[in-house]
């Protein structure tokens, strides 16, 4: 058995180093350092990299690190939920503002403001996404597909840090199987009233089902649970192939019996993941533990190829 | 300022006895007496009451609990996850099983067993629901809205115990924003390899919005958050109106900032839930707290008509 | 395997009829019937049950529950931590008030209230408090334990519902290994600055472990974690014996590696339970919890002498 | 209001960069980002600093942390668990393993492993902890306080990363109010069955009170809640001051009402936090986010110095 080695901090450590001493202790910390450890062998070549983000992510201000991911290559199929392709889209114009959690609701309505915990979006930021997506949002007389119709706004989208714009450059695909259920959604049955639009979200299950099947090996960075968890998940599961490295940082845990907080050992019963898969959780605040993890893992990622290079 | 009255208890007492007792604590025990409190408004003639339920419910048993509800009028818009509908669907012909939340879940696999925290659910039940999936799924060459789809699911069903097969008699909505992401979704995928069939979500949007709109006073029961509690709070967001009355049974906390922990208050700033509404987040597995909610509000009432009867 | 069995309830239905059908569902509702049924056995006469007490259960409301077990001779060892006898001593001249948990705390300082969650208690009930204290706390010239300064404090409180005067009566030695943790440690260094006593913390280890093997067999009923789980499962370590019957009542889990979510099977590795020994953690606020348990015990108990009677 | 500033990361970043991106994040981001600012004001030399440390954090790893701080004069009074202390003095001749969270109890039991969660200790430890004990254990004739018991204790260890011994070195009391709740208590115990010793907890009280009383301005760090969070909030209580800086590290949340959750904000009601204090709370595993904020708050500290020098 390995011993804990008790950790030694000081002024100046790199987070690489934070996160090596973390490899040799007890509880989060070394789920933490095991993550990265996961997340450095997924980014290699053989891997397709799934990525699943729930919770208020880009509102809280994770939108840059997920999209500066897209960019790097290190994403290759997004399933993420509508809200946070909302706040995508506007922030692609607007930012998103901080303010007290233990606000008085009633005033802030009265104010125009909606909280989303300690970040407040003003209503002029939901005007002014009406009339961009009442422009943007394409016309099409044959049935589109979800990420298709993704793709359409993300092409129609300037901002080259916004999630959309980046995955649609990228030729990343973008699943939102709950778009209806997302101001998107809304924006898109209004804007049908007198133009003609399809989305056929059943289509999206071919196009990840596809991308499942052809996976070398895969890898799954799972932020939080939820609908885009399972579809990626149940997606893999209707394939003889099965995740082999997974990742999830999530604030619930397993003993309510909900998805959500769900042991990824749980996955391994369906034949989601593989049994000789390598995989963690992180429990915790995904605000803090994803950056970490990220940003550690992009450390020693360049410090390998700058070791490359050297010789 | 009211006192805290130390609680009572003793054998024979009666489920409204305990929550009785419960109304002058502190902590949990008071949230749940004012979740009583309110159900009890909400079953009253003027209010629309809408039901959102996620997490693995039905397979942890709550499924009859639902339907029950369905059948007694209790009910009046279900918007809940493609798992709960699946594993509605499966009950109808075959049990869930309880075992061990510790297996090794390498194991379970080789024995072709699924596991869902401590239930379990045998390889055969979903070969034997991709059969009935397959021989009920209808053909319709026009697209139907997901309402429409599983309204026809439910009358297919015999079951009277089903939730969609309750709802379906019933003349009860069953919205399922994220069906894509359920094995009802990849059915209904395979189905239309060779059959017509087109799912229009977004006219489910319609539906919902126009029950917001004709609702005189609304209230809305909220199992475990998720895109069920978003698409209900959303769908009032787009009408003048908003909730009158709330209650959320929840294993999230606000802090992480999601929105299945999100506080009542937080939507009360969207607009979604009025500024003078009662409402109350109960924490803690509504495997606990739902059926003993339910309960004490049945006998209440029961006891409320059988008062006016013997006036 | 057992088959799940949908739960199924009506107006009327008796807490042990609603226990009855948790019985064979999932998740939390599961555990909460085990909860009940190895509490039963617990309740059988070769066992010494062990009951400790954290977490402001007793400004809750939960005071006459824990004393009327005391008196009703379920509970043979109490541990408890500091707070919840202040507060039951306070509770024997005053009650605590129920508050809104969202005041603004700077606001209740002004107004002499001091805030546990959404329970309120005025200043004036510390003095009074105080004043008690000083009057009724013992002179002792030579060291006495801290089981034996509590057994004073009881014997010189009138009230019967009182957990301090109860456990005097009823001979049931309560351990508080955190006194010097509260109020009335604080009471007790200001009553000596002129009076001789002298409390000798350490003496209780042995009053505590002479318990533990002198128990036939042993139960334990743990309700929040913290010293008192602790100090209760160490004494039973350091005997040859260890816990036959465990229950735990928890708002915390497992991951974080903290003694109040560490599982009861984490106390097997240690000796502390028994390998062969029945437990179960109930996962939630034990306002709700604790009564609903104790309730149906009750009421189990009392229907099995009734049987006993009629035969 | 402040926009909410869109993380950047990337390979290379600093602790500090990665902490300053977060200051204008939402959610947990935010909060850390708050805590490391209030942490770097309470290393500031008006401020008499309080540590409180609760869980697991010695076995887990953060030992030479807690040291070290001591070491540098960050840490000013000490208020901990026993087991600890009791894992600090392992620590000083052996080591702690790592392990599997889901291994089989009964197993580790037959081989001598007791489990904490993921880490292991082996029987021969607590045995060598024995001997070493009731070699170092203190006679003493007359009553001593339980920090000058522990005191001694850590003169008579030589691991200059022990906390006990790094805090007898640079004189900081290091206070156990349950202490009897350790296996440190039952050696003490054990020891005096033939050698004099009266280990006199009351007497804390006056010492760490009259600490409160002397501190010009007084800040804490409350790590995981339970008795040192109270112990030291209340000594600050019975003084007309109250905490100025207060930052707690906690995986507990309000809603319970348990004090190891209860906001700092709670706090001030009692008048242990002034009003005009600035506080946060950071909910997580400490393992993960204590080593963050104290390395960077260390890295701002060093490079201030840095500017100061350069001038």
């Amino acid at each position: 058995m390995e011993n804990v080695r008790q950790m030694e901090i000081g002024p100046g450590m790199s987070i690489v180093e934070l996160v090596g001493c973390m490899e040799h202790c007890g509880f989060g910390a070394r789920r933490l350092a095991e993550a990265v450890s996961i997340y450095e062998q997924m980014l290699g070549e053989e891997y397709t990299r799934f990525f699943t983000l729930s919770g208020a992510m880009v509102p809280a201000g994770l939108r840059n690190v997920v999209s500066g991911l897209i960019r790097n290559g290190h994403i290759d199929v997004l399933v993420t939920t509508g809200a946070n392709l909302v706040h995508d889209v506007i922030e692609s114009f607007g930012s998103h503002c901080l303010g007290n959690p233990e606000s008085d609701d009633a005033a802030l309505r009265e104010e125009g403001l909606s909280r989303i915990y300690d970040v407040f979006l003003p209503d002029e930021h939901f005007i002014r996404f009406e009339e961009l997506m009442q422009s943007i949002l394409p016309e099409r007389a044959d049935p589109i597909s979800g990420t298709e119709f993704l793709r359409l706004i993300g092409s129609r989208i300037s901002d080259p840090k916004s999630i959309l714009r980046s995955a649609y450059e990228r030729h990343v695909p973008v699943f939102c199987p709950a778009m209806s259920d997302s101001m998107i959604g809304l924006q898109a049955w209004l804007h049908r009233q007198n133009k003609p639009l399809f989305v056929d979200t059943l289509a999206d299950i071919k196009e990840i089902v596809d991308i499942c099947y052809e996976a070398k090996r895969a890898g799954i960075m799972i932020i939080g649970g939820g609908v885009p968890k399972n579809f990626a998940l149940q997606s893999m599961l209707v394939t003889p192939k099965s995740f082999d490295l997974a990742i999830q940082l999530t604030t619930d845990t397993p003993e309510n019996g909900g998805l959500s907080g769900a042991t990824l050992s749980e996955a391994v019963s369906w034949g989601k993941i593989s049994a000789e898969a390598r995989y963690v959780t992180v429990y915790g605040d995904a605000t803090i533990t994803f950056p970490l993890i990220a940003a550690a893992t992009m450390s020693k990622l360049e410090k390998r190829r700058d070791q490359c290079i050297d010789r």
